[in-house]
C-alpha cells in the first residue's frame, strides 16, 4: 500500500496515541522522508513546518515516542501511530498537547 | 482563545475520538466555517478537500458524529473532538477509518 503524500504539499497528518492509555498525545505532520525515518529508527519523526526540517520528537528534550504500531486510514492520507511515550509529550510539560477545552 | 487556521491554507486537522471507547474514528479537515457549523449544530462538519464544500459527516449515510467535547492543542492548530458516533464512521462500513496496519 502506498501512502498519498500529494494532497497536502507532500505532508500527511499523523495522530499519536498512547498505546497503553489510548490518550491522544499530539498531532504532527510527516513527509515521506520523516515517515521513512520513523520506520527505520522506531521513533516518531515529524517534518517541522516552522523550522522546515526533520524533527525527531524528543531529540532535544529526550521525550521520545517509541513506535508500537502504525495504521493508515481508508484514503491512505492520514496516519494513526500507537506509541509508548518517554516522559510528557507536550513541550509545556503535560502528557498530551490537547489540554484546552473549547466552547461547544 | 483563537484557532490558527492560517498555517494550512485555512484548514485545521480534526481528530475524531469515540467518547466511550477512546477509539480513533477518523481524521478530517475543518475550515473556520465548518468549525462554526460544528459548534452550532453539535454534529461534526468538515471541509471536503475533494468536493470543495462543507461536509457534515453523516449527511448522506445518516452516520453522524455527535459532539461531546472539543479540545485544541498547545499551538491552537489541531483539534481533538470527542464524539458519539451513530453507526460505523467509515464509508467502508467499519467503526474506524484506521484499519490498515503498516510495516514497522
Amino acid at each position: 500500500m502506498k501512502l498519498d503524500f500529494e494532497k497536502l504539499d507532500g505532508l500527511i497528518p499523523a495522530v499519536i496515541q498512547d498505546n497503553s492509555t489510548m490518550q491522544i498525545l499530539m498531532l504532527g505532520f510527516m513527509n515521506k522522508e520523516s515517515y521513512e525515518k520513523t520506520l527505520k529508527t522506531g521513533k516518531v519523526t515529524f517534518w517541522s513546518r516552522k523550522r522546515k526540517k526533520l524533527w525527531q520528537k524528543g531529540e532535544t528534550s529526550g521525550n521520545y515516542l517509541k513506535v508500537v504500531n502504525i495504521k493508515s486510514d481508508c484514503d491512505n492520507d492520514s496516519l494513526l501511530i500507537l506509541a509508548e511515550p518517554k516522559g510528557p509529550t507536550c513541550h509545556k510539560g503535560t502528557t498530551s498537547c490537547f489540554t484546552k477545552n473549547l466552547p461547544k
